[in-house]
């Protein structure tokens, strides 16, 4: 049985970057977190609500909570971290240290890292409508825009792959889907040969292809085991024949398709 | 002028718990960071490589550079700090003495925070999907299965909201268009009531929802100012009439509007 500790990530902003190091609990598999997210965190009766929490959260686990702390507040930090609780206080680890690094003072203000001004937004915006108006093959008009097409057989993650690309880095990702037109042709789509650059093939293991299908289509042609065989042998011939570098979709994450796919965007293949 | 400095982001994962981090370097406004992301460094040619681009780094700007680092393998990691540049170690701040808390030595395989087998991975998946059937109002099957449902004027902010709460938290996020037809009946889209508890508003200001509408459709009624504020403030009105609680996307990202609406979802209004 795992122990049961709970984890709260406390911010006077929305908590995101605090809440991204929750992913490495994933360190300590013998342990169930629970995770609260306790973001706007932004005054001293929000900061006792919190302590009760605490609280409760130690009577409940029989052990004091984790908190994950970004308060610029220098008085709301103290009275926090005087609750029996371990802390990590990103101004104590990260900040504050790395101001002496840049000998600067860091901004204190609330939600500094999240706000709609914040380098690059404008930019992950325009990105995500792009990629949705370009999903799916549902238009070729502007693929000169796109930074990345990527191409595959139905249903093997273009779609969370390409969001992931433009709402994480802001990055303009077309998708186009390989159909059974292009595999009897034996050629891709006419409209990619000019853009053969930027496009990259995403695969995937044919009995994960059917499990997905099958679970919209049951028991359809397109389905099927063998379809899903066919399909996904043809579309990664087409890509080896054009020299597409491609990844599997099967056991890896949007995460880590989306790394994968940047690091060859700045390396160009030689 | 601003001061030049490189971010390295150095992870044998897709580093992006490193990543996210580099959201804090805006609490340093007089800097201006080019963040270099290098992930998948699992061999010791890939780290003397990362420690060629600091040499380059240090060359360019001046100064050494950042580095923000999440390398399991110990000699990996002993390897790079012989560079000169400022560490940013997660396995020293956080990973190792979070390990002591809990008393559990940290898993130092490679990657182990962004797989595929992560907890809530499918789960985020299943929302993404979700999310993108359940947009615009394309239909109102499955509503019951919505945990969110967005409403407010077309082009307020709706969708990439949306996606944002189903990548990031696995919210299943419907969204609902407020649309004239509605303004003129003077209540909301009758499929909408019967799921009232999870209706969350979008509202916007009207020149700031004019500029959008007119890079869309220029010169149009659509998007004329005078249109726009009368949307807008009739449909407020049908969100006032209806207690549904609504936030501002004028000046607000993705990211406070998601943490906002997930707030309300978890403290439901008195």
């Amino acid at each position: 049985m795992k122990i049961e500790r709970t984890v709260f990530f406390i911010s006077d902003g929305t908590g995101t970057t605090a809440g991204a190091l929750g992913q490495l609990l994933a360190h300590f598999p013998q342990t169930h977190f629970t995770q609260v997210r306790l973001p706007f965190t932004d005054s001293v009766e929000k900061i006792e609500d919190a302590k009760q929490r605490f609280l409760m959260a130690k009577a409940g686990d029989g052990m004091r909570p984790v908190v994950i702390m970004s308060l610029g507040n220098i008085e709301h930090r103290a009275l926090l971290k005087a609750a029996d609780a371990y802390f990590i206080d990103l101004f104590n680890t990260f900040i504050d240290p790395l101001g002496l690094e840049l000998a600067q003072e860091p901004l204190t203000g609330k939600g500094i890292a999240h706000g709609v001004m914040g380098e690059n937004y404008h930019e992950r915006m325009e990105a995500i409508n792009f990629t949705l108006t370009h999903d799916d093959g549902m238009t070729n008009a502007g693929f000169e825009e796109a930074q990345v097409i990527l191409i595959g057989v139905s249903r093997c993650g273009k779609t969370p792959t390409s969001i992931y690309l433009a709402m994480q880095f802001g990055v303009k990702a077309a998708n186009y889907p390989l159909i059974p037109e292009d595999f009897e042709r034996g050629t891709l789509p006419e409209v990619l040969y000019k853009h053969i650059d930027k496009i990259y093939g995403l695969t995937i293991k044919a009995d994960r292809l059917h499990n997905v299908r099958s679970e919209r289509r049951p028991n359809s042609v397109y389905a099927s085991l063998e379809n899903c065989k066919k399909e996904i042998a043809t579309a990664e011939n087409l890509m080896r024949k054009n020299n597409i570098p491609w990844a599997d979709s099967t056991s890896r994450s949007i995460e880590e398709l989306s790394a994968i796919i940047l690091q060859k965007m700045r390396q160009p293949e030689k």
